[in-house]
């Protein structure tokens, strides 16, 4: 009985949910169709790449023939498939095409026609202005399920995007509950949470949002987290709509604040549409083998394949090839039709919501040519627009080979403007649990930054506190509250792009049961409604955590207009006497950071830092205001970091 | 009374081992003086750089004027020195010039008259005669005062040398007594001891020996590690003499065996004799302060000042300009005496001796620009040499920084061939004694070979199972005879040049206090009149070690000839089931090492390595001769190391 009333509500919802669907669609429209897909949903005139391959996928289509006729764009090449039901055709769209629509006829030896409505859009602004995150961010990682929900309409979400196109019935999706109360269930958080939330991020002092994926993950189970797409051309219902995002986009740009989007080129979800109707034998990794005898060949993880000189040929293939997980089957990046199709994926939503960067998902497992490939297109067509690949290696010299203008001894180049620093993650931490020793404690830091001389560009890796997939900061520093602000004043300082996920400026943790995934992701409070902390108000937060939040806000608003810290020259000093000192400076500007991990007052002799030319001068407190003049010696009173500036101005 | 009974008997061995220095003096004579001294003690025609700058030392000398006259040698500049007593003359050696002996002759405006009788020597060989240690060799390293007492009446020792020339008494040596007991006094060690065991370094398997500093260390105490020099151009007398070192190299020469020197550039003993009588203010860096107010500045031993862009200078001064301790003055690099003196002293050496590669002591601590120019001044007239650079440094950045041909973003080029590879010495390490899991045990193994794709050459870079300055091997796998085994295997097939310490071969170890330097460098046992276990004869040795040095001689006197572990291509497969595979091969010639960690039988399937082509044929166990027939699979029954190989023939 509850269940039926329940129904009845979701119905009501779901219409609720369409109407304002349709709405939107006008803004952000996609081409008309009655096929069963054609993809990219539309495409954009003026690119450099004039070329442009449809997927076309309706039963027997490889048996019509297409036709156009818009002045400007040809038809270059029609490629059947393995299965029927699938076309792929080579356009080529001429420079002086102009923006507008045109009919795709496909008729079969029958003479049986079938038209699609296909749509190229005019650019809304140049290439250049697609400008990509670098040094003078900070990225805001928010998992969207988990930050707050904003249109409780969508919170168990429905298949809606064809209602308005054909009239087809509702499908309900897989995963059709939330639960709050189960770490790995969906627990409602959308776009409109993080829209309606801009202004806090904003106010924070953070500089671009990095939003886990948002497309649909239509998965059984633990469908949450977004990295089992089912869909690379739709936004998660429960997240919201194309048109949700496209608004987030703009909001968000007009703070100044750059929508940075999760992509995943190495695998789908085992949900995906196509997998039930492969176009080409080859276009899952190992999926013959799969069907065939079950035995699914997952990957061996050994990334270092990718660089090894004396990796051998099947320990290769199956990091690359083999399946990330069993539920997340291994796209074949060597087909020419599925590389295509996700180039111009990339490229349709950078150009559909305005992007201001991606974030590629597990990078060193696919196909790393094609990954060169992927990100070199991308820079063609935008200039001055960034790509963070993310490997999971404490290993800088795989940090520094996937970025772009490394001089790596293969050849290779990746195109990435950006790599993860896991490497100095950890140093950090370790840095700050450590007892202070000749090899042990600050000195993790310094002979980290060290390894600087070998990256391409050291200010535009990513670092970070700790991301969606790892313990909390705070927990990783065992709950010690200073030991977190050196760790975070560290991380902002050094000639880094940094990314803090969403929560650590309230000190979120995962106790209870460290590093799990689901605990990771804890519920922001304030974004739910009735929630009795909220942190977005502050009410409820207890005094430790108001004052990481005002804090972290205050750095954070510095950090927005000081060159220094964005491209300064960075100089600093050994450890000593469990204190670090760490420089940035560009002209007048002079920003210290001073971390002392002595729980006792002590007096530091500043003669060891006289080559900064600081003497005499007044410097200010970043989080305090006071000042300070650079003499003799600075007294250190309590353990922490202390940010001092040669700026008089600031807020 | 025994002391004065020993005084006697010391006098009368310092007698006899005068008769035999000036009996070898004529095989490598040097010039005659009358001066105090004149550096280079002699030099030699046709080099490449035909400069030439002799330090003169002698009472006034910097009052005096020199002349020669000798067809092809022209005095390009004469240089007094902050000290009185010291002339620095330039001379050019033109490429015409003939050997032989030519008088300088100083004189003073008074016209007093000092005469040196310098000489020019042919060389004995073409440069490209010089071929130094690479892949094909594995190096025996030897501390001498611990290997084998070859001659008894040098256990005391005298400055000797002068004697001969000018007739002065006998002096002394500071640390004047041998007491086996004590593990930090001299033991008695020598280069006879050497030479008369170089039948069973040669029939080890080894093919290159790396002994310790042999220059003279007349230093009151510790002095037999060899690494506070006294006398640049003098053999310790305690070790023997010059020709006792010329004699141990001809004769290693007509084994096939290359003799490797262990030089100094960074420092030298307090004791040195120019300490008293500095040249330049500079010669030392910090001396003055030193004197002026006691206040010593050690290094701060921060080596990746050397790297890190963003090091202050205070920090990179220390690194370089610090003592490296107390009793090792800091040679200044950067006085360009000093430098011309240092490489002319290498150079010397080379010649003199007719080495086979150069060590070079605490790399990261001279100025590391004339580091370059001085490992280019060498291979510039050795091209075929080599040299390897100490840096203790668990980073494969630091470690491919140093090595010629890393393509440095500072420009930065060593001219080092080779550098030493700690990472790997302790990944190895890590990886016998860990217990498998993901990311622990023989995947470290696995991992640390990935970074080769880093190096400008890993073959030409130094590996070792442990050196002077470590616990023994043996120690560090806490006695396990198997990790052992496999440990010295893997370091020896893999692409490096191998160092292995003596005493490895028969388990020395440092159980009792490891890392203890003092124990590590115990005494060779068979190296002693009178030793109860006598490891060249096996007299006494246990079961185990005579098992290790079985295996260890067998498999070396296998890689002496093997190409393709001296230059084949390198594969091995990703770990698993605790075992680890790693192929060598070079044309017909493909050798595996099978490293297997179980200790109960366990069979592997072969097909995973079917790449390598071994199907069918049939291999050789090297240490056992067993054959076996690469089928289906293999049985591995126990744990340990197995090596075959496809050849048929080899002992």
């Amino acid at each position: 009985m509850r269940n039926l009333i329940f129904f009845f509500l979701l119905i009501g919802l779901i219409s609720c949910n369409n109407e304002k669907t349709k709405e939107n669609i006008s803004k952000v429209s996609i081409s008309n169709t009655t096929l069963e897909r054609v993809e990219p949903l539309n495409w954009f005139i003026g690119f450099k790449d004039t070329s442009l391959q449809l997927l076309v996928k309706e039963p027997s289509i490889g048996n019509f023939t297409p036709s156009i006729s818009y002045k400007g764009v040809s038809i270059e090449k029609v490629h059947t498939a393995k299965s029927e039901n699938y076309l792929f055709i080579d356009l080529n769209i001429d420079s002086s095409t102009k923006p507008g629509k045109f009919d795709i006829v496909f008729t079969n030896k029958n003479g049986t026609k079938k038209t699609h409505t296909y749509e190229l859009k005019s650019r809304e602004k140049s290439a250049e202005e697609y400008v990509g995150f670098n040094s003078s961010d900070v990225l805001y990682l928010i998992t969207p399920d988990r930050f707050a929900n904003g249109d409780s309409s969508n919170d168990i979400g429905s298949k809606t995007s064809k209602i308005n196109e054909t009239g087809e019935s509702v499908q309900f999706l897989k995963e059709n509950s939330i639960n709050r109360n189960d770490d790995y269930a969906r627990h409602g958080g959308d776009i409109k949470g993080i829209t309606n939330h801009l202004d806090y991020i904003n106010t924070m002092g953070f500089t671009a949002i990095w939003s886990s994926p948002l497309l649909t993950n239509d998965m059984p189970k633990q469908s949450y987290h977004g990295y089992a797409i089912t869909d690379l051309y739709e936004i998660d219902p429960r997240f919201g709509t194309l048109a949700d995002y496209r608004e987030l986009a703009d909001k968000a740009r007009e703070k100044g604040i750059k929508l940075i989007m999760d992509q995943v080129a190495n695998h789908c979800g085992s949900e995906h549409w196509w997998m039930k109707d492969l176009p080409f034998k080859d276009w899952v990794n190992y999926q013959e083998n799969f069907e065939n005898n079950g035995n699914l060949i997952t990957s061996n993880h050994r990334r270092t394949t990718n660089e090894d000189l004396y990796a051998s040929k099947i320990d290769k293939k199956q990091n690359t090839d083999g399946w990330f997980v069993s539920t997340m089957p291994d796209l074949n990046q060597k087909n020419p039709f599925m590389a295509k199709y996700i180039i111009q994926n990339s490229i349709w939503w950078i150009e559909t919501i305005g992007l201001g960067g991606i974030r590629q998902d597990t990078y060193p497992y696919p196909d790393k040519q094609f990954m060169s490939d992927w990100a070199g297109a991308i820079m063609n067509e935008y200039p001055n627009f960034s790509i963070v690949g993310e490997e999971w290696s404490y290993n800088p010299l795989l940090i520094g080979y996937w970025q772009k203008g490394a001089n790596n001894r293969d050849g290779y180049e990746s195109n990435l403007t950006s790599t993860m620093d896991f490497a100095m993650q950890r140093k950090v931490v370790e840095a700050l649990n450590e007892e202070e020793s000749w090899d042990k404690g600050l000195v993790k830091i310094y002979e980290g930054l060290a390894n600087d001389f070998h990256y391409a560009s050291p200010k535009d890796i990513m670092v970070f506190p700790d991301n969606h997939d790892m313990s909390r900061i705070y927990t990783q520093l065992n709950g010690d509250f200073a030991n977190t602000q050196m760790a975070l004043t560290t991380y902002l300082i050094m000639p880094r792009t940094p990314q803090i996920y969403y929560g650590t400026e309230i000190l979120m943790d995962d106790f209870k049961k460290p590093g799990d995934h689901g605990l990771i992701r804890t519920d922001f409070p304030g974004g739910w409604q009735g929630d009795t902390v909220n942190a977005f108000s502050g009410k409820g937060l207890t005094s430790q955590q108001k004052e990481m939040q005002s804090f972290l806000k205050k750095f954070l608003n510095y950090r927005k207009d000081s060159k220094a810290i964005h491209e300064g020259k960075t100089v600093h000093f050994a450890p000593f006497m469990g204190t670090y000192f760490l420089f940035r400076i560009l002209n007048d500007e002079v920003v210290v950071n001073i971390i002392n991990k002595n729980e006792k007052p002590i007096t530091i002799d500043l003669k060891r830092y006289v080559e900064i030319g600081l003497e005499g001068k007044t410097l200010k407190n970043i989080i305090t205001g006071e000042q300070f003049i650079w003499g003799d010696d600075i007294e250190l009173k309590q353990k922490g970091s202390i940010l001092l500036t040669t700026k008089s101005k600031f807020d």
